[in-house]
């Protein structure tokens, strides 16, 4: 077997599709964020903007969270030494979880080291226990929901994208009496858009199944103290399980998920990836429990960011920018070639320093690829004139479609 | 489907077999480890000695660590807000990498969030982008191993546990075409262990195979610049991946894998779970290099340790304690009941004020129920003559047969 002759054509099937990731080395400048030095590969430097983080608020370089940071590490140290069970359960994991659930006014929560971690083992743990379980996935759910899914053993069935009828159909469709999880999000990362979440719920209550929603990209985010599109919506009540991040509004980096006392106890108590691997340091739960903190206390940053939000759209529309209607902060300015949507990255960097990543396949369908811009508070009105100006110098440079329409 | 009925019976299940797990919450105090202060679930609080900590060298409370997460803090912020490929990647994690390849002697390094998804990550794509892979198994190997293995869809062998003859019987009976990877352990963290590397890797060489070591509990405290078994046999070029964690000896939080260019490229541009995860804060990828420098250039602390390991050894035999005979820093101290080691470990704390997890199965067969003993530097003479007395109170009230002997 020739090893390196296998790996090296994938390598190169990758290249030759557009699909092979460089990795952009950007150095964060605390107090400057949405700057950032950007490093390139013989050496050289440049100041950038960056357009494509989901450090959404500014939370990772908030004076409260780096604050809570480094008092922690002066008191307890740096990493806890232990998984969760063999020494390694600290003061700060406990009040962030206590915290966590009352922001979603759910019973308990518990802490991962990721999201993406969180998602596998929830899903993974609570399908694999409910013999014959079926657990009903959007389309569109993230790569994370899907491990998990896969994980758990449990028969999957997939709905259209955002679609309850098509939910209920296939609901209907199955014994009545099996075990049913219905896994979905609420602000879906690529499009920017927003779940049906009363709509899906009804269908998940008419077929008695648990509902599991991910609210990665809307935690901090929505609600009158950051719980998500379920606050603002007053649904949280009618979410079984809520699943959010603590390394994109919150700033910082860990998972949780959140819900009945009893289903904490079964994952933190079946679920190998959460029990066979250290705990978060303690510094690191206490930087996140500041950002909830002030988050849940202070809608400023989300009502700055909304209007940052749309002002740029307004901007871009004006500019005829296919920019998908999103309904929330997310602006997915679709270019369909993966090419053409790496080159508009490139130009951008070197002709005006702007950092925006080319989203290219298998993140989003091929004919999908894009740039997925996340207008933050500190983004300035001259930062969005830039933005605007560097993506026409481009757009008549690269010679896209001028009255090209999104989607 | 009454789902809380259900998962109330699972929990019931572990409760009746003495294997529910109730979190003890400690707080850590940097500057004072092993010391650590314990709250109980009513609100007390007792100083308490950990005798159960992976952080093995003390490096969670290192100044040069510690200095290097404020100083990262202060200059970065807290998250990178993004994966990797997204705005996520910084100077930082190049810097870990190039500082771990160079650590193993290695072309390239890939840093995760935890040494759980290193193992996930590189086992299961490795696997699954070889057609037909053969993937031969220790048969103590991690959970997070047998994950990445369950992950991979390769079929799996398992070889008796350290038994090179055994695996060499497995790999002579499959086709010589099929691509077949070799995975075990240096040090095994239940029993202390340490496997038979050469031997192994003849065996592996002999069939064309790929050899993946986790050296999570050996990087760090083996070798003579803390690279691990491999490094302190003089095997390291014998291995194709060298997988480790940033979260024990190194005292921080994350994982690593090291090896040839091209395989950190696949494992790279085809995992999902690192692709589509938040990358590792920058203060912690500069706190976990300054551990790998410190222990690089510093034998002190591993030369310590082992004396500290070798005197308690010492005095645990002189005391009559069941205690497994191993040729590494773990001391296993056998009680083969749940229910008393349970109250063994609830004793040493009430009564002496020393924590120690005790460990029951699934971590460990039933019958091998046990405390594992973890010096470090830092524990002191008058430690383990605590440790030792205390040990010889519990016995006495608990009755253990005075000349039960490790298996
Ligand atoms: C919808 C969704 N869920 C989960 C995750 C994983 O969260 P984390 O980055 O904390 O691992 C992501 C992205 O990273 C995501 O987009
Ligand atoms: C052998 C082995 N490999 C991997 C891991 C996972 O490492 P981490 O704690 O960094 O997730 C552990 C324990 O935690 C382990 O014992």
């Amino acid at each position: 077997m020739d090893y390196a002759a296998r790996f090296e054509a994938l390598i190169s099937e990758l290249k030759l599709d557009g699909r092979y990731r460089t990795f952009v080395e950007l150095e964060r400048i605390a107090g400057e964020f949405p700057s950032a030095l950007w490093h390139g590969p013989t050496g050289e430097t440049r100041h950038v903007t960056v357009w494509c983080s989901n450090d959404y608020l500014g939370m990772g370089q908030h004076p409260d969270v780096l604050a809570a940071m480094h008092g922690a590490i002066d008191d307890f140290g740096a990493g806890t030494g232990g998984t969760r069970n063999i020494s390694g359960t600290n003061r700060q994991h406990v009040a962030l979880e206590t915290a966590l659930a009352d922001l979603h006014g759910k019973e308990a929560a518990l802490i991962f080291t990721s999201g993406w971690i969180s998602n596998l083992a929830a899903l993974g743990t609570l399908g694999k226990l409910l013999p014959g379980c079926a657990i009903f996935s959007d389309a569109l759910n993230h790569n994370s929901m899907i491990e998990g899914i896969r994980r758990s053993g449990a028969e999957r069935f997939i709905f259209r994208h955002n679609d309850p009828a098509h939910l209920d159909e296939l609901m209907s469709a199955i014994d009545p009496a099996r075990p049913k999880i219905v896994a979905f999000e609420s602000v879906y990362s690529m499009d920017g858009d927003i779940a049906p979440i009363a709509a899906i719920c009804d269908v998940a209550e008419k077929h008695g199944a648990i509902t599991y929603l991910d609210e990665v990209h809307a935690v901090g985010l929505y609600g009158a103290h950051g719980g998500g599109i379920a606050e603002q919506q007053g649904l949280a009540d009618r979410l079984t399980i809520i699943e959010g991040t603590l390394a994109k509004a919150f700033g910082t980096m860990g998972g949780y998920i959140t819900g009945p006392a009893l289903l904490m106890d079964v994952v933190r108590s079946f679920a190998d990836s959460f029990i066979f691997t250290t705990s978060m340091c303690p510094h690191l739960a206490a930087g996140a429990l500041a950002a909830v903190q002030h988050l849940k206390a202070h809608p400023e940053e989300r009502a700055e960011q909304q209007a940052n939000v749309r002002q740029l759209k307004a901007m871009l529309r004006a500019a005829d920018m296919p920019i998908l209607d999103s309904p929330s902060h997310i602006l997915p300015l679709i270019i369909s070639d993966a090419h053409l949507c790496r080159q508009t990255s490139e130009l951008l960097l070197t002709r005006h320093n702007i950092y925006v990543q080319p989203i290219n396949y298998p993140t989003v369908a091929r004919g999908q690829e894009r740039l997925r811009i996340t207008p933050t508070p500190f983004h300035t009105e001259a930062h969005m004139r830039a933005l605007v100006e560097g993506l026409i110098d481009v757009r008549e440079r690269l010679g896209w479609h001028r009255l090209q329409t999104a989607a």
